[in-house]
């Protein structure tokens, strides 16, 4: 019987002795390797926690004592050491999530997986359990080196430094990478520590030579290095990494060493105030494939071969990713004033070919999507024209910047959004479906939505011809989207995709959606009934030919991959209103809901976006009643005297 | 001739001696004193910084240097030194802003006045420098301890000592105080430094000494001194606040002593790479009234009698402010599990009877709006009940933490958001007028808007017991409005304002609107318009009994003090769509704009957003036309043959 079959909660590893621990820690890299290989997930950060988590959870007591990983793809070792060892279904509906997720278990608390919070949370939770008489209970925090670049972390060590009434451990998870390496003067800083002498020496005394002693000659080491207290003791305090903080900080520990790390850890419980570990780990760690990757450890991977770590399947079409990538650097050559500007994420937003032909044009300012916004505003104000290229969801955490510095300036600025709409296995916190609906508020704002890889290089060049406000090209995660030329590209580039013999429903599909519109169109027309089917290519503002169509048409349905309260076709139907423009619109989009894990292609058929559904929902409108009025007229009295199209309409 | 009066452009100052700078700083604090007590307007802020402000204009050459200032609130000497001298209309319509505003000089580059961007701004502004071969500017950020507090500085500073290639410097201006005293571990480690015997020894030399010699015993105590630069050396690289960033460090500096400032920025000029200043200045330096203020040393007045510093007028019907302030005591009395946190305002936002009474059940986290929300949630898990007390405006800076953070946790976090919708004076960074087209994009979230003082009282008590999502209660700057008992209460909370006697119109009146929704009602029925008025109290979710009066009326006005797109308009109308109520919906609110400073009742007429202009707006529709359907009808073909209400309606 393997060892980690007999761990069913964190206190099962209370039996296992020193030796068995470093056996499961074995165990659970097998584990993660074939299983993860299968569903595909985050390899590397999980590899590299291994001995972290099981320390953790030796040490201190989840979920009495609540351990709250930033960002939470580190999360695996810690869902197996806590009951969740079926990981066949991982990121798939049904199947375990693939961040915390409190309703998973109660050793999940934070489950927002935006990066650079977790120190704010363990503030707010270890403040409440002093207040509430738990001061015995200990909050774990546990954070990236790349999560320290996020501002919140600064504001947060900051409130943690002024209160000491409470047990608090921040445990630096440092493995000199975010998703590339670290960047900016903290990550030079901590790149010196590990690289220093007094690191390199315990590193060589805790990991190689002492993997070689067997557990009696371990007892002696441990006695003639003196114990890690003594040799914490010539750190603490003297690590200026947060000295001017006041924060206890003990370390560096090799983050592989279990005795080290239980040790320290029990140091740290015991010292009654807020207190960093300061842990060296190595993503990928164990497994030679990702160790070799240079670029980001295996951080997140499809399905591999798990000897090789080789991509299964692929081929097929590019993803959004790989067009925009192209096209940029495209861009980059005809316009040198054009730079690039990512949080974190120079290879997985399509920068790295930019970033390979122009290394002085860009810049990775770290997890610091705040940052990113208003020094981009900076740049345009001295003359050059930032492409801000990013995750939508990211995105959320920049709306002032966007706001106040970029479109208040009237900035040219472009933001490409990676991810954007539903993007389905990452969960709720993934989704890109608040970005059109939060970014139409902004003033200005160009907001365009493409269909397909060609519309997505169009509109990147028209984005970037912007120069008095900030413009957005989002597109979605995944193979790109089959070519889908227009009939007729009408005077306010809005492209016509497909007429009927009489103008009845007119179709508005938004980005990728335009595809579902097109096939709605064929449904409703072979019932008879006349639908036209536009893209409108730029969604904000509203283009005038939109309203014109609208105008002759007897029903607009606009169709969005974001959430529908706010988003774009409540700023269509506000447009024709205040045009003079009546036709009844009806906005689908995504429920005003947090969407569980899933694919795409669930989600969308749950919201009911697909073809079928929609045609369906038209044609029972039209059908059940031929009136497509379902206003109160002059003549008539009130709601009750006139049959409604949208009392047909299940919602 | 005074002095002043002969600056009309930063090199003007080239012409006068050190003695003539002096009494110049002199001649400006007169003139702050005398005008800001006539306007009112941020006085304290810029006492602080009349001698710096005057060394960094004498030792760098704007705007072909850049001169950025934090917040902007301290920009008044820096106007008076950019040819802009007539103060008498400050912070109303025509007269000059209260911030830095691009459209009154080309000194002024960063307009956004909210804290904690300038390095943004700096970094990418130098950076385009350096790119497009102007290597030789210098770029000046000015940047206040409390604005330190926020993470987009930690963010910034990482990137700027990321590259040493350009000519950037940073001028900390560390009062000690955001608007009340700065808190956190770095202010504790500011403090030290100011308090430090090195410090205190310079200031005895530089400052009181200093003014007692002529000129050429000036010359002679410099020389004895050593030079500033030798002091300087000192501290070079040894002052640890940012010592793992590797940004050189000059300081601290008497921020009063214009001969240290103008040698110490000179070197700072002549470095050739990012340099930090840090500054040590006196909030309301040279007025004894504000001197004496503890609060905030009159951080922002009213109009004051200059000698004596009192105000004047006053009276009158309580703030919003005030009546929170009650409340929220009343409230923390009753239950113990709610605390309250602020983002360094706690006066500001009426914290400070709860702190006085409650002193560990209050929070301020500094300039760190992210931080109170994510930490917030942390507390709520805690078991606690937090009430976030912050400016509509700078909640932009937490969407993401209000959604991933506390909506997601389903955690019981109230927001009460002050100065909201069309505040004034403070010009475009400060309107309040995103926060509910922003927040109502949060799945879960419940929006309170108070018409009057008892409302705000009820709707807080209503908000608190909301344990299960995030709940807000937002309100406007200034008096409270009068109380306006309903007719009516619905089952659903909806209050009924008035009635007609036919059911043509309904009114719904968002908050402080609902006293003009009621006097159109008045205007609409005086024509023979049967008009409702009702006040939703919860605007979000929108709730039934708004759905059932919708069906019965046959035009529905919305009118909001935030903006339309995307406002609660749009909702209303989305779930009536959704409901199969159908009635027209004219959202009135502010327009998709950034609004300068003028009075909220000017700025309000702009928009239309008056009883009289909504009345009219509505009578045209209604009697122009008789016919209120606009949209074509199953008997007409199009949109061209029914008049439509909205042509007639301008916009």
């Amino acid at each position: 019987m393997s060892l980690l079959s007999s761990i069913s909660g964190p206190r099962d590893l209370d039996a296992l002795n020193e030796d068995q621990l470093v056996d499961l820690a074995d165990e659970i890299r097998a584990f993660l390797i074939e299983n993860v290989a299968r569903t595909g997930g985050h390899l590397g950060p999980n590899l590299g926690v291994v001995e972290l988590t099981i320390a953790i959870h030796k040490v201190f007591d989840s979920p009495e004592d609540p351990v709250i990983f930033d960002t939470g793809h580190q999360s695996y070792v810690h869902k197996l050491l806590t009951g969740r060892q079926d990981f066949s279904g991982l990121r798939a509906r049904g199947g375990l999530a693939g961040y915390p997720q409190r309703s998973e278990s109660p050793h999940d608390v934070v489950e927002s997986s935006h990066a650079s919070s977790s120190l704010s949370w363990a503030d707010g939770v270890s403040r409440a359990m002093t207040l509430t008489g738990r001061k015995d209970r200990h909050v774990v925090a546990v954070v990236g080196d790349g999560s320290l670049t996020g501002g919140m972390t600064w504001e947060a060590l900051n409130n943690i430094s002024d209160d000491n009434d409470r047990n608090l451990v921040i445990v630096v998870n440092d493995n000199g990478r975010s998703y590339a390496p670290t960047i900016g003067g903290m990550a030079r800083y901590l790149n010196r520590v590990r690289t220093g002498e007094t690191y390199r020496h315990l590193r060589r005394g805790s990991d190689d030579l002492f993997r070689k002693l067997g557990p009696a000659a371990r007892a002696v080491y441990r006695g003639v290095r003196g114990g890690t207290r003594g040799f914490l003791s010539r750190f603490t305090n003297n690590g200026d990494l947060y000295s001017n903080l006041d924060i206890k900080y003990l370390g560096p520990i090799d983050g592989h060493d279990l005795t080290a790390l239980i040790e320290t850890l029990e140091q740290a419980r015991r010292y009654g105030a807020p207190v960093i570990v300061h842990t060296i780990t190595e993503k990928g760690r164990g497994y030679e494939p990702a160790r070799k990757d240079e670029a980001d450890q295996f951080h997140a991977v499809g399905k591999i071969d798990p000897v090789s770590g080789v991509a299964l399947g692929g081929g097929g079409a590019p993803a959004w990713t790989d067009v925009f990538a192209d096209e940029l650097l495209a861009v980059g050559e005809d316009r040198s004033d054009v730079i690039a500007m990512t949080a974190a994420m120079l290879r997985p937003t399509g920068l790295l070919p930019f970033a390979q032909k122009f290394p002085d044009r860009v810049y990775d300012v770290g997890i610091a999507e705040q940052h990113a916004v208003a020094s981009a505003a900076g740049l345009a104000y001295g003359g050059l024209h930032p492409v801000v290229a990013i995750y939508a969801t990211f995105m959320n955490r920049a709306f002032d910047q966007v706001l106040m510095d970029v479109a208040l300036h009237r900035a040219g600025v472009t933001f490409v959004l990676d991810r954007a709409g539903v993007t389905g296995p990452d969960g709720p916190s993934h989704h890109g479906i608040w970005d059109l609906a939060m970014l139409q508020l902004v003033p200005h704002i160009r907001i365009a939505v493409p269909r397909d890889g060609e519309r997505l290089r169009e509109e990147l060049r028209e984005a970037v011809a912007v120069e008095d406000a900030p413009t957005v090209v989002r597109f979605p995660r995944g193979s790109v989207s089959a070519d889908l030329p227009a009939i007729e590209r009408l005077h306010d580039g809005v492209d016509v995709l497909a007429r009927g013999d009489s103008e009845d429903v007119l179709l508005v599909g938004i980005g990728p959606m335009a595809h579902v519109a097109v096939e709605v169109g064929e449904r409703l027309r072979a019932q008879g009934i006349g639908a036209t089917v536009v893209d409108p290519r730029w969604v904000v503002p509203v283009q005038p030919s939109i309203v014109d169509l609208a105008a002759r048409h007897r029903l607009v349905i606009t169709i969005e991959d974001g959430i529908r309260v706010g988003g774009i076709g409540t700023r269509v139907r506000q447009v024709l209103r205040e045009s003079g423009v009546d036709t009844a619109v009806d906005e689908l989009g995504v429920p005003d809901e947090f969407i569980d894990h899933a694919s795409r292609e669930q989600i969308l058929e749950d919201a009911g976006l697909t073809a079928a559904k929609i045609a369906q929902d038209v044609v029972a409108q039209v059908v059940g009643t031929r009136i497509p009025v379902a206003r109160a007229s002059a003549e008539t009295d009130g709601v009750g005297d006139v049959p409604h199209w949208s009392d047909a309409q299940p919602r």
